[in-house]
């Protein structure tokens, strides 16, 4: 996708160097961070330079080619286990690991088959992103009203993104989409990333903060939201970043259609239900401060509560499927329903 | 209420003086402003030293028997419209005004007749905020969890609240109330001012992300929801800080009991139902930037969105009456449709 008018992936490799774009800085500052070895590669994951499923997974695939391109002692076991340790939830991460590591072991050319598996695994979830984009393009035509959640886009994916890639798509087939860009607390990756990508691509839209999303889908000034997915169970539940819930369920109540968008890589088949879904409480400092840059630019973190008082911090919900209106992956649209056929 | 263990209203006449708790400096410092003159107070009232109906009603009431106590060569007439310009929409504001320069021009004792109307308007409003807590007791008894948003507190009354009133009153008959306080953003003022009255008063709360309102909600953590209304139509339509809506929503999907606590003067008898009820958009700034202080303590702001990205930010939204369970009056507990009745 565009940056400043020039098309950029999320990560890359350049001659055994992995590039990524540093997501830390966004939306203040632009920048490529350059990863020489396995080892700060897998400093990068660890310290969220790349997010998102689909990123993540590209990345941990490199880092385990950088490991064939220039040994360090290490076997190849250690190596992985160095990448599964960085981020231990990334599901994206251990298949990428696993298969880098099975098409450089079944080679006489471990080299060039890590590197060709790595770059293959890339090139997938931008295709997979890319006919995500495809499948939708009827849902964003002409001149839609689309809200969105979090950032699902391609800062969270290779290229083009999940929630996001209907958008980008329609832009291109001449649509002049408006995008309702929920601000996302508490981390806010609506109002930084989402928004961010927006303008980069020229995408007419407004940050609001989390609370004025019923006010704007009741007053009819929404067509489709379209929001991303960390798991999709097999009945079609599926958990998103916190607040993704309560848009499903205005959505229903108000008659709006409400889509998921995310490869079938993201759905669990041995996950039957949300009840199988755990959910991570992070931080409560995640509540309390909140980060970006002052009136000089600096980046910096304030206190925007009461000292002293202490937060609950869930860092994602689960929709259940019956507030689903369909499910956008790769293969088709899909009701949630449909979705334990995909296996 | 209580602050550092101490009595206090959030405005009183002291000597001539207004002195109200300065809500621009809290929750990271508590100072007591001082208003000497009509002027004073009236720019207090402007510069927001000062928020929430009831509150800014008593400080108007004040102001205006300042003009009696220390004639600045004004004519009442002029001291009025000068009260009645610092915030155009407060209803309070303008009844105040209107009742103490009444009480001075209908006495012998102008002077006394003005400071007796402007106190009665502050016991008043404490006393309704003390029976909104009196009828509401059965639905806090016991332990239990409650949501609230924004801050309908003491702080925007003389005394007591609106929706915190019940739990107030609730600790004093030895419940053990938790409360969910959501941060309320764009301006926060749950994080801020209601987490900062429930230390004060020793309830236990959390704040939470308003994206993660709908997750407690349908864990089953919460048992009863209670919010203030900025103001309340014929039919039981109520108007209040942007998210109300929302958390409504989801209580009726979710067979929670959702309640408005507001004093009968918040009835807009002339406005039959939403579609009568305008709503304010405020400057997107309020959603871009967040105000708190910085590790070192001192008061500031960041951006927290991309920069060159808008915003838009309704301040306001309605819930339909038919999401409603309730309004807590200082008159007793009435359905929606009864609401009409009271006129």
């Amino acid at each position: 996708m565009l940056v400043n008018g020039k098309h950029y992936r999320t990560v890359w490799v350049d001659n055994g160097e992995v590039r990524m774009i540093e997501q830390n800085r966004l939306p203040f500052s632009f920048e490529v961070f350059q990863a020489k070895s396995l080892e700060e590669t897998c400093r990068a994951i660890r310290d969220m330079v790349v997010r998102g499923a689909g990123a993540i997974g590209a990345t941990a695939g490199f880092a385990m080619a950088q490991h064939f391109l220039n040994p360090s002692g290490r076997t190849a076991e250690e190596a992985a286990d160095m990448v599964r340790g960085t981020r231990p939830t990334a599901q994206n991460l251990f298949y990428a690991v696993d298969r880098v590591c099975r098409a450089a072991e079944n080679s006489s050319q471990p080299q060039k088959a890590a590197l060709e598996a790595s770059q293959a695994i890339a090139d997938e979830d931008a295709e997979a992103c890319r006919l995500i984009g495809m499948h939708a393009g009827s849902l964003v035509a002409g001149r839609p009203r689309v809200m969105t959640h979090c950032n699902a886009g391609w800062l969270a994916f290779v290229d083009w993104g999940s929630a996001l890639s209907p958008v980008y798509m329609a832009v291109r087939d001449g649509a002049k989409p408006f995008v309702y860009v929920s601000e996302t607390g508490p981390r806010g990756q609506g109002a930084r990333l989402t928004a961010w990508e927006l303008q980069q691509e020229r995408v007419e839209h407004a940050v609001i903060a989390d609370n004025a999303s019923g006010f704007f889908l009741n007053k009819g000034e929404v067509d489709v939201i379209i929001t991303g997915a960390d798991r999709i169970a097999r009945n079609g539940d599926t958990a998103n970043k916190i607040g993704t819930y309560m848009k499903a369920v205005l959505a229903k109540e108000l008659g709006i259609p409400f889509y998921i968008a995310a490869p079938t890589s993201t759905i669990d088949f041995r996950c039957g239900s949300a009840t199988d879904i755990p959910i991570e409480f992070r931080g409560e400092e995640e509540v309390l401060w909140k980060a970006g840059v002052n009136e000089e630019g600096v980046p910096g973190k304030i206190l925007v509560a009461a000292p002293g008082s202490h937060a609950k911090n869930p860092a994602f919900d689960v929709t259940p499927a019956k507030y689903i209106t369909g499910i956008i992956t790769e293969m088709g649209i899909f009701k949630p329903g449909e979705i334990a056929g995909l296996k």
